[in-house]
C-alpha cells in the first residue's frame, strides 16, 4: 500500500499532543545539543524523533511488458502504479517489494535487483523500486488495486499514472531496454507538495 | 550522528505506553484488516505505524584516500566510521550525507554519487553511501568524532571499523577504483544482532 489509510501525515512531522512514554504533554522544541525541533517530553525527558520513511516497489516484467495496478485506494484512486508500500520494520528492502506485490497484485517476482531510488524530502519519503522477472500470469487484483495487467510501452497509459517517481522508473526502463543495461538510477524530487 | 543518543530503539519498535494524540494508553495488537502489530489506541483508535529509518553518509575521496571518523559516541566508541547519520524529514538523502560529513568531520564534499544500498532489517534500518569528493584539506573531528583523518587503501584500519557497512563500502570502493567504475551495490546485511 502507499498507505491510503494515513494521508494526512503524509509529509510532515506527525503532530505529537501526548508523550507515549509516560502520557504526560508534549512541547516542540530543539532539544539540548540539537538544532531541529523535536516533540519533547517536560516531564520524563524523552526525545520523540521522527524520521523519513522507505517506500518499497516492483517493475515487474513479463517479457516486453510490465506489471501494473490501477489504485483502488486515495490518494491517486484510479490512476496507476507499480506495487508498492511502506517498508516494515523487521524487513528486508526486496523482501518488501515481494511483498507488496503478492499483496496488491497477488503475483509473485524473483530475481528482483535494485533499479531507481528517489528521495523526496517535501514528503520526507524515499522511494525504492526492483527491477523483478514475474513468476507467471496468475495475477490478480489485491484489495488496494482495482486492476492489474501488463502493458507494452506503448500500451502504458503515461497520462494516468498515479505518481512521478512511476512515470520516471517506466521511462527509465523502457530506455535502458534498448541497450539491455540497467545501472541503479537515484534521483531527488522535490515537488513541494504538486504533482 | 550513528544515533548515540537512543542506542535503545535499536531495531525495535520503540515501546509505545501512551497514544500520542489523546494520551490514553494503547494496546499491542493487529488492526482490522492489517496482518501485523502495531499499537494500537482504544480510545480515540489512532494505529501507530513504526517503520525502518535511513541512514546516509559519504565516502569521501581525496586523491588515493578516502576520509574516516573515530567515533567519540557508543555504540562502538572508538573505532573507525565513515562519516553517517539519521536522514531528517524533510531533507533529501543526498543533502543528508553531506551534513553528517559536515557535522562528524568539518568537512565540505561535492559530486556525491549513491553507491552502497544496505538492508538491515535485524535492526530495521537501511544504510546509503555517497561516494564525494573532499572540498579541501580543511577538516576536522566534529562533536562525535575523537578524530578525524585520510587513510590510502593499506592504512585503513580494516580490523577497527566501526560497523560491517563500513567494511564493506570501503572493500567495495578499493575494489572498484582498480576499474575506475562505481556501480551502485545493493545487499542485505542480517547479522541477528551480531558483528
Amino acid at each position: 500500500m502507499f498507505d491510503g489509510d494515513r494521508p494526512a501525515k503524509w509529509g510532515y512531522n506527525l503532530v505529537m499532543k501526548f508523550c507515549s512514554t509516560c502520557g504526560e504533554p508534549v512541547e516542540l522544541k530543539v532539544p539540548t545539543g540539537d538544532n531541529r525541533e523535536r516533540f519533547v517530553c517536560n516531564s520524563c525527558a524523552t526525545i520523540h524523533y521522527q524520521n523519513p520513511r522507505i517506500i518499497t516497489g516492483c517493475l515487474p516484467v513479463w517479457n516486453d511488458q510490465v506489471l501494473m495496478c490501477k489504485r483502488a485506494i486515495d490518494p491517486r484512486r484510479g490512476y496507476w502504479t507499480l506495487p508498492a508500500g511502506f517498508l516494515e520494520n523487521g524487513e528486508s528492502i526486496a523482501t518488501g517489494a515481494a511483498r507488496e506485490t503478492e499483496e496488491e497484485a497477488n503475483a509473485r517476482v524473483y530475481e528482483l535487483e535494485l533499479y531507481t531510488v528517489f528521495s523526496l524530502p517535501h514528503i520526507s519519503q524515499a522511494y525504492m523500486f526492483f527491477r523483478a522477472m514475474l513468476e507467471d500470469l496468475d495475477f490478480s487484483a489485491g484489495f488496494e488495486s482495482l486492476e492489474v495487467r501488463l502493458f507494452t510501452e506503448h500500451e502504458v497509459p503515461w497520462d494516468d499514472l498515479a505518481f512521478p517517481v512511476i512515470k520516471q522508473s517506466l521511462e527509465f526502463y523502457f530506455e535502458d531496454r534498448k541497450n539491455g543495461s540497467f545501472p541503479v538510477r537515484s534521483r531527488e524530487i522535490d515537488l513541494k507538495r504538486k504533482r
